[in-house]
C-alpha cells in the first residue's frame, strides 16, 4: 500500500498582507506547510506532492528535498487543484488530500483515518468533526448505512441539513484509480466557475462507490490560517501542546502561557524552565538543568545538572554541572566543559573552554582554545581581529588571565602562565611565566586642587 | 455643529490606593482621562472640558493644552459635575458625557451615537448595550416608538423593569440648549442628596422632548476603572486590540499576550515582534523587521530590515539592514546608520555612528561622532567625562580602534586612523597613521612557582 | 483547644516523572506541602504532624523544624496513613487532615471550617464543596438534619446519589478521641486492601456520633496536584492570587499573567511593575518604585521612588531613589545607598556604595567599599583576586575613577582621589592626589598605508 498525500499551497493568502505567500508563514518555529508535510510523514505517507501557485519559488525552496511539487498556474478550485498532481495518482495508491495552511492537524487523527478508510473499502473517505455551531460550515449527510451521502455547503443547505452538526474538514482520503477517474469528470459548471474537490464524492456515489465520512477530529486541528490574527492563535494551540508534552515527560514549565519551545527541542526530566525561554531548533537539554527567566537557546545541547540564566546561546555546546549567565552571549560554535562558568557580560564565539574554567564578568572569548581551571579575569579581550584578518589564542590548563588585560592573537599563554592585570599580551608566554606590559603608577600629590583651581580660572 | 465632550474626571478613586488621583493612572502608557479625549477628540469632537476636583493640580497638567476645565470642587452627583461646566453649554451645541475612568470606549460608537442622536432629532440619547446579567445596572425602558421612556435604576426597579437587559453606559449625548434648561431643574431630593444627571431625562419627556436610546455599544467598551484589579483588566484590552490592529495590517506577533505596544505605535507589515517586547510612546518601525524577544524600544525610529534583538533603545534613531543586540543599550540621541552592527553589551549615547561601521562588543560610545566604515573593537571606551565637563570624540571614515583602547575626549581620530589595542589615547590622530600607548611585554620566568612559595609560606 | 493537622505526604507521585517526591515540587517557589503547612498554621494550628514515606529524607529536610514527622513505609490507604500519626493524636485536640499535594486551600476556608466543627460539635466534619458535574468524585449525602450521612463513591453511588452535587474534599476536621477511637475500629477489607479513612465516618455514625459536612470551598482550592501540567496550573492561580492581592494594596500591575511573584514578598503602593518581572524569596520592596520589564529580584529589599530596569537582584540592599539597570547585575551583599546609579553591563558583588555616587557602565565592583559621590568611570575593574585569595579595596568620598582602570586590591583610594583613565592602581592613592600608570602615546605616521603593503605582499 502507498500512502500519498497531496497538499494545497498554492494560494497567496491575501489576508495576511505579506510579500510571502501564505503557507510558509511559521507556527512554532516551523512553516506551516511543513507542519503539515511532517504529520504526514509521520502518519505513514509515503510520497508528498505540494501543490504550488503564488510565489512557487519562494515556497518551493523551504520544501523538504524527498519531496514533489506539481504547479498550479490558475487557482480554479480545489479539485483544479488536485488535478495538477494527477501524474503523481496511480490506481493502487492511497491519497490524502489536505491544505498547507492548516498546521494543527495530528498525526493520530490521519492514521486513524486511513485505517477507517481501508478497513470500510471506501472510495473516499471525508474526515469530520461536530460542532456546536456549524453555521458556514459544509454539513456532512449521511445514509442509512452511516455512509457518507453528500456534503451541503451552507448556501445549498436545506433547513433540516442546517441542522447537522457534522462538518467537513476539508482533509480527504481516496482510492487513487476512483480519484483519478472522478477528476475526469469534473466540471466548472457552477457560479464561481470551479472545479470543486467535494463535487468527486458524488461523482463517486453515483457509480455505486460506497464512500464514508470519519469523525475522528477536533475543530481545534482543523482550524485553517488566514490571517496574522489566526497565525497567532495557531500558535499559542501549537505551544501549548509542545508545552504539555514536555510536561507530561516529567519538565517542569512554570508558565506554559509564556515559554515558547519549538517542535524538535528534547529536554530531560527534573529540568525548570522559567517563564520567557524561548527553546528553538536542534535543541537538547539535559535533565535537572534550570533554564532561567528570558533564555534564548538555539541549536544547541546543554549538559545535565547545568543552569542557564537570562542569556542567549545559538549553535554551541554547554556541558555538565555548568553556569551560563545572567546576561551571557554564547554565539556559535561556542564548546563549553563541565563545571565550567561563564558570568555576566561575557560573549563567547568560536571558542573551546575546558572543563573547571572560569570567565566570570565583562570578557569576550573569541577564536579561542581556553584548556582546563584556567581564570580569565573581569574585562579580558581575546583580541582576534586586526582589521583585516582573524587569528586564535591558546590558554593552556591553569593559567590566570588578569584583568583589563588583552591577548592578542596569534598568542599563546603555556600551562600556568600568569598575565598581570591590564596588560597587552603580544608575545607568548612561557609555562609558569609571569607576563607583565604595563607602566608603573605614578602620583602626583595636590593634582586634583590644582586641577579644580585651574577649571575655575 | 459643533460638538462638545464633558469628561466627568473629578473623584478620587479610593479603591485605588494610590497618592494620584484615578484617572490619570495609565493603560497601555496613556493617562485614562487621555484615552476618553481622545477618543472624543477622533470622533469629531472640537470642544473638551474635563471636570476636576480631587488633585486638579495633578491632572491638569497631564491635559491636552487645547482642552479646557471646569471645577467640582464637592462631588454632589453626575449632574452637579456637568453643572460645573455649564458656561460651556451653549444651545447650538451638541454635548456628549463621559467618564474619565471609562478608557475603552471606541471612537467609532460615539460617532454612531453622535449620528443616531442628530438623525433621530433626540433632545438627549443614551448609549446603551445589551447583556445577559443585568443586575446592578440601570435598566432602559424604552415607550411604544422604541425611544427612551425611562432609565430605572436597580433598586427602583420592579420585577418587570428587573427583566430589562438593555443597560445604561453613562454615556450621553445632549442637545445643549435642553441640557442647560434641565441642568437648571435638577434637584437632590434624594436619599444620597445628590444631582443626577440621568434624571435630566425624565425632565426632557415631561417637557414633551424626544429622548432616545441607543443600543450600540460593547459592555467591553463601558467597563470602568475603579482599582488597579481592573486597570490591568483594561489593559489587557486594550494591549489585544491594539496587537490585533497590527496583525490585521501585517505584522507577526508571535504571543500577543506578551507583547506590549503602545497605542501611537506604527510598525510595516513583514516585521514579526517576539514576545517579551515593549514598544512605547512616538515609535516607528520599518518593514521587514525582526524585534527580538524582550526589546524595550522607546520614542525610537527603526528602519526596514533590521534586527534588534534582547536590547533596549530609547530616544534614538536607527537606520536600515542594521542589527542591534542582543543586550545593547542605545540611550537617548543614538543616531545609528544602515548596515551597521552594535552588538552585546555596547551603549551608545548622544552619537551618531554612519553606515557600515561595527561595534561588536562591551564597548561605551558617548557624545561622539563616527564615520563609516570604522571598527570600535570590544572594550573601547569613549572617555567623554573628567569629573567636571562632558567632551566629544570623532572617528573618521575606515578608522580601527583597537580592543580595550580608550578616546579621551576631546579627541579626533582622523580617516583610516589605527589605535592599538590597549592604547589611552589623548591626542589627535592623523590620517593613516598608528597610534599606541602601552608599555611593552615582559616576561618573568618561573614567576607563578615562586608566588606560590612566597604565597604557602 | 489544641488543633493539630496531620498532612499526608507519603505519595511517590509516578506522573511527575520526577527523582523528587512529589509533595517538594514548588508552587510559586514554595513546596507544596509547605503552601499547607503555612495555611495550617497561619488558621490557628498548633502542631503539625507530616506524613512521610516515598522519599522521607529529602521532604524531611524541606521541613520547617518546628514540625513533627511521621513515617508509613507502606502505602496502605489514607486511614492508614493517619494512623501512622497515632501517637499524636490526644483526646481533647481537633485533628484536621489534608493533603500535601493541595496547595491552594485557604486559610480563610480552615478557619471556618473549624469553627463549623466545633460550633456544631461534630466528631467529624468533612470539607465540602459544590460542583455541576461531581463524576468521579465522592458524593456528600446529607441526612434530614443536614448532618453528614455518608460519603458514596462514585462506583458504589446509586443513580439517586449520583445525582449530589456536593463532593468530598479530603479535608477533614476530627475531635480527636473520636478519631483515635475509629482509626482502631478501620479495617481493610474492600478490594484494594487499603484503610480509608473516609470509613472513619460510619463508624462514628453507628457509634451514635454526629457528623457533619461543611460545605465552605471553591472548587479551585482543593485542586489535587497529580502532574507538571496541574503543577503548572496550580501555579497559575497562586500566582493571579498573590497578584491581585499586591493590586488591592495599590502596586499596579501591569500584566498579571506574565509577573511573578511569591508568597511572601512585600511591595509598596503606588509601585509599578512591568511584565516578565520575577520577584522572589525574602524581598521588600519600596513605594512608588518602577520594577522594570524583565528584572529579577531575589530576598533584596528597595527602597522607595527607586527604579529597576531589566536587571537581577539577589541578597542585596538598594536605597532610595536610586537606578538600577538596564542590565545591571547585583550579587550577594551589594549595599547601595541613595541616590545613585548603577548602569547597564554593571556587576557589583559583597561591595557597599554610598550615596549619590555612579557607576554608570561596563564596570565591575567587587569586595569593596565606595563612599559618597564617587564617580567610577566606564569599564573599571575593581580586581579582587589574585589566583588565589580574594582582596578588599576601599574608594573614598568624592574619588574619581577613569574609565578602564583597574584597582588591584588591596588598595585604597582616598577621598577625592584621582585616577588617570587606563591605569592600572597596585598602590595606595593619597588624597586629592593624581594617580596615573599608563605610557604615553606615540604616533607613527603612514603605518596603516605599510602595513596594508605588507599584508598584500
Amino acid at each position: 500500500m502507498n500512502f500519498k498525500a497531496i497538499i494545497l499551497a498554492a494560494g497567496k493568502g491575501t489576508r495576511m498582507k505579506s510579500k510571502f505567500p501564505k503557507v510558509i508563514h511559521k507556527v512554532c518555529g516551523k512553516e506551516m506547510v511543513n507542519h503539515v508535510i511532517d504529520v504526514c510523514k509521520n502518519s505513514g505517507v509515503n510520497d508528498i506532492v505540494t501543490i504550488l501557485g503564488h510565489e512557487s519559488k519562494t515556497v518551493k525552496e523551504r520544501l523538504p528535498k524527498d519531496t514533489m511539487i506539481a504547479m498550479q498556474t490558475e487557482q480554479l478550485g480545489t479539485g483544479h487543484a488536485v488535478m495538477m498532481a494527477k501524474e503523481y495518482i496511480n490506481d493502487e495508491d492511497t491519497i490524502v488530500v489536505l491544505c498547507g495552511d492548516t498546521p494543527l492537524v495530528k498525526e493520530d487523527t490521519l492514521k486513524k483515518l486511513f485505517d477507517y478508510h481501508l478497513e470500510n473499502g471506501y472510495h473516499a473517505t471525508v474526515l469530520t468533526t461536530c460542532v456546536s455551531n456549524p453555521t458556514g460550515y459544509g454539513r456532512i449527510i449521511r445514509d442509512e448505512n452511516q455512509d457518507l451521502l453528500k456534503i451541503v455547503e451552507q448556501k445549498d443547505a436545506s433547513e433540516e441539513e442546517k441542522q447537522a452538526k457534522e462538518i467537513n474538514s476539508g482533509i480527504y482520503c481516496f482510492n487513487g484509480r476512483s480519484l483519478r477517474e472522478s477528476l475526469d469528470l469534473l466540471d466548472n459548471n457552477n457560479a464561481q466557475e470551479e472545479y470543486y474537490l467535494t463535487d468527486t464524492i458524488k461523482i463517486m456515489r453515483d457509480k455505486g462507490h460506497k464512500v464514508g465520512a470519519f469523525n475522528g477530529s477536533t475543530i481545534e486541528e482543523l482550524m485553517g490560517v488566514n490571517s496574522r490574527v489566526e497565525l497567532s492563535k495557531a500558535e499559542q494551540i501549537m505551544k501549548n501542546r509542545i508545552n504539555e508534552s514536555h510536561m507530561v515527560n516529567g519538565v517542569t514549565i512554570i508558565d506554559t502561557n509564556s515559554t515558547y519551545i519549538e517542535s524538535g527541542v528534547e529536554i530531560g526530566n527534573d529540568t525548570i524552565v522559567y517563564p520567557g525561554a524561548m527553546i528553538r531548533g536542534n535543541t537538547k537539554i539535559g535533565s535537572s538543568c534550570i533554564i532561567g527567566m528570558n533564555c534564548s537557546i538555539i541549536n544547541s545541547q546543554i549538559g545535565d545538572y547545568t543552569e542557564v540564566e537570562s542569556s542567549t546561546i545559538t549553535d554551541s555546546i554547554v556541558g555538565e554541572n555548568t553556569t551560563v549567565g545572567p546576561y551571557a552571549y554564547l554565539r556559535p560554535k561556542s564548546n563549553i566543559g563541565n563545571n565550567v562558568k561563564i558570568g555576566d557580560f561575557v560573549e563567547v564565539k568560536n571558542a573551546t573552554i575546558e572543563d573547571n574554567s572560569k570567565a566570570s564578568h565583562l570578557s569576550y572569548i573569541g577564536d579561542a582554545h581556553v584548556g582546563k581551571n584556567v581564570n580569565i579575569g573581569c574585562g579580558v579581550v581575546f583580541v582576534n581581529y586586526d582589521g583585516k584578518n582573524k587569528f586564535k589564542s591558546i590558554v593552556k590548563d591553569g593559567a590566570f588571565i588578569g584583568s583589563n588585560s588583552n591577548l592578542v592573537a596569534p598568542v599563546t599563554v603555556e600551562a600556568k602562565g600568569y598575565v598581570a592585570t591590564g596588560s597587552t599580551i603580544t608575545d607568548n608566554v612561557p609555562q609558569g611565566a609571569l607576563a607583565i606590559a604595563r607602566q608603573k603608577q605614578v602620583v602626583k600629590e595636590g593634582w586634583v586642587e590644582k586641577k579644580d583651581q585651574k577649571d575655575n580660572k
